[in-house]
């Protein structure tokens, strides 16, 4: 296909999966796409790992990698107090995610402990310990680097330049959009608030071309409710070169994401996701569940970033291993971060599969415009 | 151009142009599209007056009507008791009301006397009030009617199918799109969150396909976020089988906005609407504005139908005219319904540009489309 961005990265189809599954990130490229590997919360050792492995997997073509590497950070001053961060946790917010799990008949020993394991992440918010990612991600073969959090800081650009990688954003706004093009970055995602994970309020369709128009001609990958080629040929047609999609992948046979939330998202419509602060600290979209209805009905504000992580997440993790051995209790409580698109992923694919059927998609949809205008 | 909705309606492209002014209703039918007047508030001598007023100047095109005729509603036991309903409104809705414009230097003199010319909507909800408007509906040459608020009741699918009517309805879900076809609708629009007035929270991007999927064949026009050609071909690649636009119009020579209110949204971006219960009780897409910030930070719980609407709209009709004669206040208080396609409306247009730009913009995504594919 003729786009920007197959351009760029020598890639046959314009398709980019972001995805936390090194073989989802693997699967995507050989089949023509581009896996872009969302490593926000590897240490360097365990991202050489990862990265060692697609490179194994991966045939020798393009892939890219995703980091939150944020320009300014509560977390900026030297290492992480870890003992200090986890002491910043109020026994309001711990008790209340206690409850939760101790109404649906789930035991919650060994979460406390957990949450010290859960504290690696905070270290790649740290300038240092972002560059020790950088210099990891730099000695492989990537093609991208996207940063998740706003405009890339300069180490980010200037690194990626040296080394010729493409560096993108993700926008939410096309104010944000021009800043991004003004710091240089090479890659627009626009990601509407339909999108799974962090998210704006701007919906894919309105942002998309709100986008196009601030991006001065850097090209602009559309996200954010997009699991079908139709849908892809639909944001080309507005002017998208191309589509990055997140959720999709999370029903696929490869995807890391647990037996029982796969079993949920293959049955969910659109309307089963909800935006919430409970996670994070700042809204994300989510699967509804018990666990995210208790929150929103009932649960303490959430802290600031990174502390609602360390309340929700060891949790989470802890739900997960039981939902898929069988407790109906926590296959009830059990989510994951997707989008609004899980109300059109209902069957079960393999990430080559995924890609093929856009391919297929898109030319449906072409046809569908050539049918209409009579050509 | 080849669409059921053209075949339907023998037009020649398949933009439905939903407006309050019917100005904008013969303009959009006579340039190809069709105009369908939404005539929630009128009583059945205006709308006779209105629709007489669009068959001598529609030159023979065809036209639609939109009403809200509910199937159910607190108002069902006959005439409604307006005295009664006026003392349903409590003292500290109106406070707040005239508190944010008096804050704003803006008199509330004669507010508290317009709620009462407010009322005659109400007429329109109960089933006499709703046929008498249907009457003088289908004494007009109309083709179609569209119901704005859940499943057409049968009296509206029965008189449709008698004068050959065509009955449409608004959709926010899959769920709702399958139990309107079961009905009996004839086309169903699919209308995501980020359209203006009262709307969901799914997204048209995943909404359309998700309604097309369990449409079972009914025709489905896409509605949120539509302001230009290249989205209605992108949603026409997605299965739709047209567009149904109600935004785009607000801003055109036509329209019945206010001149204030219109300058904002030429110069407003896709950030600046809110999705808010303070206008109707239900949620519903505004442009943000002083009033609406002051509603979401400290109003009172909003009223259920159509009781929150007797408080907001005589003050916000108040409003208007007096930014219109250039009060500051006023102007930083008035505000409308509008979806986030807002951000995409930049120059003042007549709504026969607005078309025509549609149609070239409609072939130019076609042609990014064959020139992406190479063909």
């Amino acid at each position: 296909m003729r786009s920007p961005i197959c351009e760029m990265f020598g890639i046959e189809f314009p398709l980019l999966a972001f995805s936390h599954c090194r073989d989802v990130v693997a699967a995507v490229s050989k089949a023509g796409g581009m896996g872009v590997f969302g490593a926000v919360n590897h240490p360097p050792d365990l991202l050489e790992e990862e990265l060692a492995w697609i490179d194994e997997h991966v045939d020798g073509k393009p892939y890219g990698l995703d980091l939150i590497v944020p320009t300014s950070s509560v977390l900026q001053a030297g290492p992480v107090d870890k003992d200090a961060l986890l002491g910043m946790l109020p026994g309001e917010h711990k008790q209340f995610a206690n409850d939760v799990l101790e109404k649906a008949d789930v035991s919650t020993s060994g979460i406390e402990d957990s949450r010290r394991e859960h504290l690696h992440f905070t270290d790649n918010l740290t300038p240092d310990g972002a560059g020790a990612v950088l210099d990891v991600a730099l000695s492989h073969p990537i093609k991208l680097l996207v940063n998740a959090l706003g405009v890339p800081p300069q180490i980010m650009l200037d690194k990626g330049r040296e080394h010729s990688v493409k560096v993108g954003a993700l926008v939410g706004s096309a104010k944000h959009a021009a800043k991004q093009v003004d710091a240089g970055v090479d890659v627009l995602i626009a990601a509407g608030g339909e999108a799974g994970g962090h998210c704006g309020e701007v919906s894919t369709v309105v942002l998309v071309p709100e986008v196009v128009r601030a991006a001065q001609g850097t090209p602009v990958l559309a996200a954010g409710g997009i699991a079908t080629g139709t849908q892809m040929a639909g944001m080309m047609a507005m002017g998208a070169a191309g589509a990055w999609c997140g959720s999709v992948w999370l029903t696929t046979s490869e995807a890391e994401t647990s037996e029982s939330v796969k079993e949920k998202m293959l049955t969910a419509t659109s309307a089963d996701t909800v935006r919430s602060r409970s996670r994070t600290g700042k809204p994300s979209r989510q699967l509804k569940s018990a666990w995210t209805e208790a929150w929103e009905a009932k649960g303490p504000k959430p802290l600031p970033m990174p502390l609602q992580t360390l309340i929700s997440e060891p949790a989470l993790r802890h739900l997960d291993k039981l939902a898929d051995g069988g407790h109906q209790g926590a296959k009830e409580l059990s989510t994951y971060w997707v989008g609004q698109a899980v109300g059109l992923m209902n069957e079960k694919e393999t990430s080559g599969q995924v890609v093929q059927r856009f391919k297929e998609e898109f030319i449906e949809a072409y046809e569908r415009l050539t049918e209409a205008l009579g050509e």
